[in-house]
């Protein structure tokens, strides 16, 4: 078979298809993730260690690389290699797949490299067929479990494969239970179960023509064609976009004999995590249901009980598996214990019992809160379990902005509603909203909203991103909702069952509380509490673990981390989270400020530099006083101060009310007022006269800046004999000319402060490199500049012609058809803008070797983007206060990645 | 003595500051133009060549550079070697400096590299004093001569060196003809004009409390170092900057012996072209004054004679050279064709008759209009003077611009008012402004004015430059105004002695007539002729002589020369011009038409996509006969179709009136239209949704052009039986992406068509590159690209990070400060855009080396650009129909450029 490979066009034979799992048969392992997926890896890896798994067989990804090049057909030789494996199966389990006295049953599901939980299509129960089913009630001595499973068989198989209106069969079970006044599903008997299963064939039947498909082989074969077509999904694609996962990884399918949960009060289900995925606390957590298939767990339709007794709670007392089943459970136990060990992480385990016996179905890492991310990491590196890099790289650094969520102020008078489950930590507020739909718009409107329903569902993905916060009224702490909203680092509380919705008048009932839609209220992840209104929230401390994480962090990078801060709070956060210096203080944010917005317009609309520098005296000492607080907070780091970046327009109002207001405050007269507004008007102030051309038309706000620095550093000096360690950078330069007229006023200012003051101070003199030009001239600028900060916010919108503020309108589409695999602006464009950076490195050290390199700008504080800022070997990176721990984090594991 | 060489910083020694010129002991010659400037040089040449120059000797450009980098001090050396070579004048002459008997006076005057006429100062007849002007009366037997030349020079004298009012002199002389009764100069008696001198030493005596120097060398020494200062008086950097020339050249000093045109009826001075310098024909042209100095021709203070018996005219009848100095005029001859035949180049002389006896006292290459230039080259190459190499090089092509001139539409009625000298061609129509500063304001406005004076002055270079044409009452052909502005390529009559100006009361008088300033004339620089009011004018035909030229460039040329065109009038134009093909048709300036900008707006309006396709048919019949156009009057030249580029929101009404008439015109509501404007509207639209993004979020609007083009070529194609040759652009790519999606419409729009119409059609698709990222990433642009476009506008404004619409707040200041050196939108900057090119060049060649490779835009039309292309390789460049000529001949040169 010759396959080729998306995006790399390279064709290559591939000679086997299908890898067996079970016992001392097996073929695959974890390492070969990519080929089987990561759920047929680990099936294999199990099966390797010696636990208990259903028999079964993967057929890998390059199969589906294959469905996807021939235009979605299957090659040949598939059907025998499955034969043969199928035998294999059969030989283990004395079962025949298509007999009907004694039927093997498969179930058939999805397994990408990464876990898509949800994403894609499962069958289960596959092989039933009218005959088949008298069978199994034969063998299993169950009629009531072998027409259940044919009726869910039949249902899903229609939805999934034949593609028939879920609804319809639905309503049939719904019409039933009316029909006998049931409530609930185990109501049904097993001859309502039969009638079931002939109005559901009935319903394939009406449908399509034809009646539903008796024979097991046409069964497994239309099951194996729809999970590939699943990866293609519209769900799976927003997953994989939300992700970035790419779509030429394809999935694997794996085929098993099916374990049953639910064929009696001795089968049971369950998902155990190996450690607390809230918390990382080490303790068994998990939930199970008896009597039950593995989807009712997951799916949250019915409430589960907890694994331990230390786990049980009022409601659940003596309902653990530990009381229920203590022999499964010490079984359950030996393999957690055997399978941390072996993977070195915390795993996400289903497990299903059949008649006291118990299967393992998956292992997977599994997924955890920054929190427990962080301790389980530190935890197992004390266990002796992994290395320090090992934990620094297993911790996702973008994840740690759950913990600088706040948490809720204790102090603060709240209106408590309703308790549910804490499933994902944070504590936010927001709108309700009902429908996803309407939590992506309301969302992409600016408004805060929280996701409120019964349970969520894949279909809710973009919904739950929407959202900053998700609670639903059923389903437990691994439930569907709870897993993703985790993942996404959502706050989200599940089982609040005192929450009921009346869609019909759109009234939620909080208890006995009505309450509309678009009302805001507080959820609480982290103590499952929801509250009506919005309660102030305070920013947490950092855990001992996170501590010892980021001593580790900060001893293994090699990129300094600085911050962006203008204002003494921000400088004094980013002190706390580890910030060694202020990469980028715009300058212009301290003349928003209302005392002094008129000011800085009065020099704007001066008529000569006599009124400007008039205007600019009053500047002085406010400027000066701003310098200081940030010197005093640095304590001696590096401080980059921007000189003034903006077109002066920004500054003037830009209404008529305003521009009444502005002149009866300063006495300039309306008409000048618009006038020097329509004089300064700009079709494209991004390109316009802004950044050091204002420096070189006006060197008298260059001057009072430079002032306002030397002034301040003397001064803080002088105070509390420490250095002062100030970096002037020159914005928008792209000649090395602008940076010398720049140089020479601030040099100027320097010294005759320095002999007034008597008081030496140290500075540099930097630019941003923002434009391509500077980039590409880099050598000249080097001539002038002792620094360069790439101001990659800028050089981005310069190097694609795109304006960040317009990219709006296009975006979505450029993201969707694969034109950007990202948003450039939020991870570098390794390709363009990053050559410009290592064309604008060589060539400024081809000048001055000891040139000091950072960057500024969002870019600074994304992971991905300080990978690359590692490779090109950058002195620094500068993000913003909150973004700091990440940065730290994501500057070691590029250390540890460049290793590799 | 050791000079640094400015810019480059190179110290050398200099052993020789000074080079004698005169009869066999000459030093210099015509090559060592940078070392003696080009009036010293030519000088040295001419004593060479045997011809009859004043002795006199050359301060080398060495000691200016000298004397600007040691704080304006002259090297102590120099004073021996001034010694040395007036010592060797002294032999030759038989007379002496500093005697009082037999005094030998000098002239000094500057002379760079390249010449500067009138920027920078002269002094005569230095070496005069109280007691010299005695010996000189005696010695030449004329006391008046001596008196009026000891006057002139204390007043020139104490203009340039002592930096005195020149005003009190002049009303001192005025005084003196008041009192008297004088209307001229010529009327001072000698005791007046021994009176004048014991005037003008008070007036310096008053002004400086010491007396006017006496002692010669004293004199001689001010006068080097005022020469020296005058390289950087502002009237000599602004005409740098006007020509581009570099400060770092430096001016030499040519020190010479006197001649005198003044002393007498047997004596004379003037001025002499070898050729025509207004049309080129071979004749000899030019004027002289019997008895004055050379100052009074040049100054155009006395309307002079001309040369020739042939030129004579009813005011001149009987009163040329040829008549009034037989003898002179026959050495003169001799000299001329010398001259000629030496420097290959016609030349402008200036000569002196003194006791009969004719000195050369300059000459240099002549200027000339473009007329001139190009037949002068193409005869000198059919004389065997000159090769066509040199006859291309020798043409400016941005002077072609006068060419393409418009002249007086002789159909026309007209309102003549005056005739005067016919000194620079071209007939332009303008607002009349009398002062400089009033043409450069005016200018700036968007006025086309017409400077007024009754003579222009070195001071008056700004305003000529501002102005599109300049008229003069007093001085000739050869006079300040007449020089500069052909040189300027200004069209300008002098001499109009019907022109009277009363500047109290601002009335200008044309004979009779009363005009106030700011009405609006019209001048014919070809005929002499002004008219009132605007007179329409007329494209000329082409001269034999440029039809020549222009072969010869189309033969040497590589680079192919297409237009931007989207009109049939312009393609006309260009074809007549020369044009290969289209390089650059806009496809949005089609929609702006009147009947279908509304139709556009329904596109843009449409509330879905199916509303959209209807407006699209309505465009389609439209854009089809637009190509339909271009095709058939390209006849299979290859024409570049750039798909719709601007953002939508540029074709929306921009005022509530204009939508108020959109709303009635189309039905369509005004919120509606109020809310789409709101909605499309951008922050820098340069950057924004426009380019191929519309493509993108449009395929409607990328399909129905694409139809339209190659329905448009099938229609052609069948009516004429000649394959139409079609290069569709996609504008603003970044990512080969953006290509493919766009290719692939326009390959199934062209197949769909091929197959219904039965035609093939021959096209390619290509891409501009004017996005840094696309030139960084042209390897993978070129595998989806069949050629590029480079696309220097926008390049520029993207890699500058400077929109062109606002740069005008800061271009001016950034060009007087040297921070640019030419405007990057006009002449590539070949640093940075230009190495993006290269880029782009060698990476594109990487994946596709058959990659066609073009440039449309402004620079496509620029010499210097030009050359730039050439250089890198591209295949073809575009330029506007009328800089067609200009592009040939530069692409031209830039072959022999290449070579040399």
């Amino acid at each position: 078979m010759i396959t080729s490979v998306p995006n790399i066009g390279v064709y290559r034979i591939v000679e086997k298809l299908v890898y067996y799992f079970g016992d001392r048969q097996t073929e695959g392992k974890a390492e070969m993730r990519d080929l089987l997926g990561g759920k047929g890896a680990n099936l294999a890896e199990m099966c390797n260690l010696g636990l208990p798994v259903p028999h079964g067989f993967t057929i890998s990804t390059e199969v589906c690389t294959y469905y996807y090049n021939n235009n979605k057909s299957l090659p040949e030789k598939l059907k025998l290699e499955i034969k043969k494996n199928i035998k294999k199966i059969e030989n283990f389990t004395k079962m025949k797949f298509g007999s009907n006295s004694n039927p093997l049953l498969l179930s058939v599901r999805s397994g990408s490299r990464a876990s898509m939980p949800g994403m894609m299509d499962t069958i289960l129960n596959l092989g039933l067929n009218n005959e088949a089913v008298n069978g199994l009630a034969q063998s299993t001595k169950n009629e009531r479990f072998a027409f259940d499973s044919y009726r869910r068989f039949i249902q899903m198989y229609s939805d999934v494969v034949l593609e028939i209106d879920n609804s319809l069969f639905e309503d049939a079970l719904e019409d039933i239970k009316i029909e006998n006044g049931y409530s609930e599903d185990t109501e049904l008997t097993p001859q309502n179960l039969k009638d079931l299963t002939e109005t559901y064939k009935k319903i394939v039947l009406n449908e399509l023509n034809r009646p539903f498909p008796q024979d097991p082989s046409e069964q497994l074969w239309g099951a194996i064609s729809a999970v590939f077509s699943s990866w293609m999904n519209n769900r799976a694609i927003t997953y994989r976009k939300l992700n970035n996962l790419p779509s030429s990884w394809g999935t694997a399918v794996n085929i098993q004999s099916m374990v049953f949960g639910n064929m009696g009060e001795d089968c049971a289900t369950g998902v155990a995590f190996t450690r607390n995925p809230n918390n990382g606390e080490n303790i068994f957590y998990g939930e199970y249901l008896i009597n039950a298939q593995g989807e009712d767990v997951v799916a949250g339709i019915r409430t589960p009980y907890p694994l331990s007794k230390d786990t049980e709670d009022d409601f659940t007392a003596d309902k653990s598996l530990e009381v229920k089943m203590p022999k499964i459970y010490e079984e359950l136990l030996e393999c957690r214990s055997v399978l941390e060990k072996h993977y070195g992480d915390m795993q996400d385990i289903e497990f299903t019992v059949q008649d006291n016996k118990l299967f393992l179905l998956q292992t997977r890492n599994g997924k955890r809160t920054a929190e427990a991310a962080i301790k389980i990491a530190v935890d197992m590196v004390y266990e002796g379990k992994i290395n320090t890099n090992d934990a620094l790289i297993r911790v996702e650094p973008e994840s740690l902005n759950q913990l600088l969520h706040p948490t809720l102020d204790n102090n603060a008078k709240s209106d408590f509603l309703i308790r549910g489950m804490p499933a994902s930590p944070g504590a936010v507020s927001g709108k309700i909203v009902l429908e996803s739909d309407d939590a992506v718009k309301l969302s992409a409107a600016g408004e805060s909203v929280i996701l409120v329903r019964l349970e969520t569902s894949p279909e809710d993905i973009s919904g739950m991103h929407a959202a900053c916060g998700i609670l639903t009224s059923r389903g437990g702490m691994t439930s569907h909702a709870a897993v993703v909203a985790r993942g996404m680092g959502r706050a989200c509380i599940t089982g609040a069952n005192q929450l009921r919705i009346d869609f019909e008048n759109k009234i939620i009932f909080f208890g006995e509380k009505k309450i509309k839609p678009g009302t805001e209220i507080t959820i609480d992840g982290s103590s499952g509490n929801v509250y009506l209104g919005q309660v102030p929230t305070v920013y947490p401390e950092m855990s001992e673990s996170f501590v010892t994480l980021m001593k580790w962090a900060d001893k293994l990078r090699r990129l300094k981390v600085r911050t962006n801060a203008e204002t003494p709070n921000d400088a004094k956060t980013a002190i706390k989270f580890g910030a060694e210096g202020i990469g980028l203080c715009r300058t212009e944010h301290m003349f928003f400020d209302e005392n002094r917005i008129n000011v800085m317009r009065q020099m704007i609309l001066a008529e000569d530099s006599n009124e400007r520098e008039n205007a600019l005296d009053k500047l002085l000492p406010m400027q000066r006083k701003d310098f200081e607080d940030l010197f005093l907070i640095m304590k001696g780091l590096p401080v980059t101060i921007r000189l003034l970046d903006p077109p002066l327009h920004e500054f003037l109002p830009n209404n008529e009310k305003d521009m009444i207001s502005l002149s009866t405050t300063t006495g300039i007269s309306l008409e000048k007022i618009k006038e020097q507004s329509l004089k300064l008007h700009e079709a494209n102030p991004m390109l316009g006269h802004r950044g050091c051309r204002l420096a070189v038309s006006y060197p008298e706000i260059c001057e009072m800046q430079s002032k306002a620095i030397f002034e301040a550093a003397v001064n803080i000096q002088k105070k509390v004999n420490q250095k002062v360690n100030v970096e002037i950078m020159i914005p928008l330069a792209s000649t090395s000319k602008e940076i010398d007229v720049c140089k020479e006023i601030i040099d100027k200012v320097a010294s005759t402060i320095t002999i007034k003051m008597k008081e030496k101070i140290d500075y540099l003199v930097g630019t941003m490199i923002e434009l391509p030009r500077a980039a590409l001239c880099a050598d000249q600028l080097a001539s002038s500049a002792e620094f360069f900060s790439f101001g990659t916010n800028d050089l981005t919108q310069t190097t694609f012609g795109i304006s960040r503020d317009d990219i709006g309108n296009f975006l979505n589409k450029y993201l969707e058809d694969g034109i950007f695999q990202n948003d450039p602006f939020i991870s570098i464009d390794k390709e363009a803008v990053g050559s410009l950076l290592k064309i604008g490195i060589k060539k400024g050290k081809e000048t001055n070797k000891f040139l000091k390199l950072g960057v500024c700008g969002e870019h600074g504080g994304d992971p991905n983007s300080i990978e690359f800022f590692e490779e090109i070997g950058l002195d620094y990176i500068s993000a913003s206060p909150f973004r700091i721990p990440i940065a730290r984090l994501a500057a070691a594991q590029s250390i540890i990645k460049k290793k590799n």
